[in-house]
């Protein structure tokens, strides 16, 4: 670790960036249905426009808002009622003066009229007649064709996660097939002669694979997929056969463990001996996470994260996700609050400081206490709700004071 | 709407409990990779020791404790090395008095040591002669066996949803296979005369059916499955014979639209041809979604949403995830920020009132803005990022009051 170049988590984003501007994740078109929490490839214009008629708001009577200036309740106007509009039809009706036609919520407002008097407002003197007690202004309680989204307008931008919300603005124009990008390809490689697979029997001394677990479900919930998974011995020879598989499959190859300086070495010259720029960043100064090491081989990104699961998990948010969502012009609100802090904590000089804390209501209030543990503790997961991130040129935390708390 | 015995949310809330009260969501049991954003169906107790065996936290030598009493820089204490432990190994050693063993990080401790001195504060005078120049106290530097999780510890309660870090627990308990609940099932029924799916030629007077694709995304972040979408014509028998469709393969119907008076009648009246319970809240103080009907048809619950798109998602938010959520006893951490008003708004006096608002972020604070638009239109929910909650109690919001935003 002495012999780290280490930089800033703020340097390492944009080394990555820079190194990587040419990349380009894939696209593809899907089904809408199947485009929750997908991310738009491509700006969609509208081609139609929204509503495609002059739409009523209301339960009510379509007029000529004109013929109801000087209505009140002692002098109601009188109108004609020509008939109803029924939903989903075209009104066979043209609305002229001294006229009126039913119209329900979301029909669509016949010809002629320019507005809609609501049903409370009036009354009928009989089948042909009505009254109407208040006058309407031009345009009352309709929207009219295209006001809502215009043809040719911009609806939504590249970039944008698909909500429920966004599903529905997509629906409204009709597009049935969305083009987004691809789910980023993962390829994740444990090392260590310590690590074994789940299926596999536990051995005095060996300990279960963690790592990839946590850093699958990172990688779904972060919208990517894995397309390959290995556990491989510390040795030269066998990591390099295995991300030599890697890049040939992947976005992104991400290396996790090697923790121990022998591995660490190893991992350096395995990246390094691909065609491509090799390791760019050789260190953050990030707590935990500083034995963090980023390269390029093959034109893919591969990522040397630290060993422990905390650390892991931090690395990942902190470089890959980032990466990732600039990549794909993502602008997620990234899920957090604030918390008042209940503990007093010191800053590691120089380090941009990663603390989990477990998050607490006492009396309507929320508090954060700081989730401790000895390195590589799995309770430490269990028992955080989140993360705190201490900036290098901050003192550290005060009791009292209160902060964002980013939620895991 | 007149006749509506309309109740508040939390009643809402209440009574759709207490009539589900025996109802159980199904589970299974999925492999662990597959269990990102599941909620766990039952409590997960340690079947081992975390860790198996006494960890060393620091790359340094195992000694016994006592023997390093005293050290300093001038005096150290001398230690006779034995050999080293290699990761994933059981030692061979056995340690006694004066006796040393070198042990990487995550490396087994041997038998006889009760701790770990780091490397830092150690040198070698030969290949056999450690010198330690500072003491330490019993157990430092290491991780007892069981002190992380012990053997029938309780290491998960049901209900958790299963973040990266829940798995990453699971794997490190040797859990491969997870029982969860199974992925509630949705059928979605939209009503209307005028509704057309995203495959039908847009007529003129027709609307595309927006709201069961929102709810189609809605389910899906919510974990559940929908199992069955329809798009009905506002008719009593054909609604009654998609509902009796539904009933037979889901957990939950939900009917989207009608909201006319007449097609409110008739979803009321099919709710209750069936046997059970029948409607049993008939309206909620909620704004917007007060024409929002709940029952029970052969033991399913049936939901009559509002037909606008906005009502519709409130309602889905305020009613149908709080149940799906009570139900598998989840208690996430529901994403919101706070922020600034930066308008006045008044409330409606005796509903809950859901506002829609844009956030802003201005020299480093958010400010939240109303996202207003006519009745219906589909850029309300294209310019939202979240809503406020205004309760029935409340006079209204004021401009610089800070409050919680809920992201969409």
């Amino acid at each position: 670790m002495n012999f780290f170049d280490v930089i800033s988590v703020k340097e390492a984003r944009e080394r990555l960036m820079e190194n990587f501007k040419a990349y380009q994740f894939e696209t593809e078109e899907i089904p809408l249905l199947e485009a929750t929490n997908r991310v738009l490839a491509e700006d969609v214009y509208s081609n139609i426009d929204v509503p495609e008629f002059n739409r009523s708001t209301v339960d009510g009577y379509a007029i000529k808002s004109k013929d109801s200036y000087g209505a009140n309740e002692s002098i109601p106007s009188l109108f004609n009622i020509l008939g109803e509009v029924n939903m989903g039809e075209v009104p066979e009706y043209e609305v002229k003066t001294g006229e009126a036609v039913y119209v329900p919520t979301g029909g669509m407002i016949p010809e002629g009229a320019d507005g809609m008097v609501m049903i409370e407002y009036t009354e009928k003197l009989d089948d042909q007649t009505l009254m109407v007690y208040r006058p309407i202004s031009v345009n009352e309680n309709m929207v009219l064709r295209g006001e809502d989204i215009g043809k040719g307008d911009l609806a939504l931008r590249k970039g944008k996660r698909i909500s429920p919300e966004t599903m529905g603005v997509l629906a409204a124009l009709g597009i049935g097939k969305v083009k987004v990008y691809r789910k980023p390809k993962f390829y994740i490689i444990s090392t260590g002669d310590e690590i074994i697979d789940l299926d596999e029997e536990l051995k005095l001394g060996k300990i279960r694979d963690i790592n990839s677990y946590t850093l699958h479900s990172l990688i779904t919930r972060l919208g990517g997929q894995v397309v390959g998974r290995a556990i491989v011995k510390d040795d030269y020879e066998l990591l390099r056969g295995e991300v030599e598989k890697a890049v040939k499959i992947s976005d992104i190859v991400l290396l996790s463990g090697g923790s121990s300086v022998g591995s660490r070495d190893y991992t350096h010259k395995v990246i390094d001996s691909f065609r491509g720029r090799g390791v760019f960043v050789h260190g953050i100064s990030i707590k935990p996470g500083k034995p963090t090491i980023i390269g390029e081989g093959e034109g893919r990104l591969i990522v040397g994260l630290p060993g422990h699961p905390v650390s892991s998990i931090i690395v990942f948010k902190a470089i890959v996700e980032d990466y990732v969502n600039k990549k794909m012009g993502v602008v997620d609100f990234i899920p957090k609050t604030k918390a008042i802090m209940d503990f007093n904590f010191p800053s590691s000089p120089g380090n941009e400081t990663y603390q989990m804390v477990k998050l607490q209501e006492k009396d309507g209030k929320l508090y954060a206490t700081p989730s401790f543990g000895k390195s590589g503790m799995i309770t430490l997961l269990s028992n955080s709700d989140g993360y705190i991130i201490i900036k290098p040129h901050e003192e550290g935390v005060y009791k009292g004071e209160e902060r964002e708390v980013y939620l895991l």
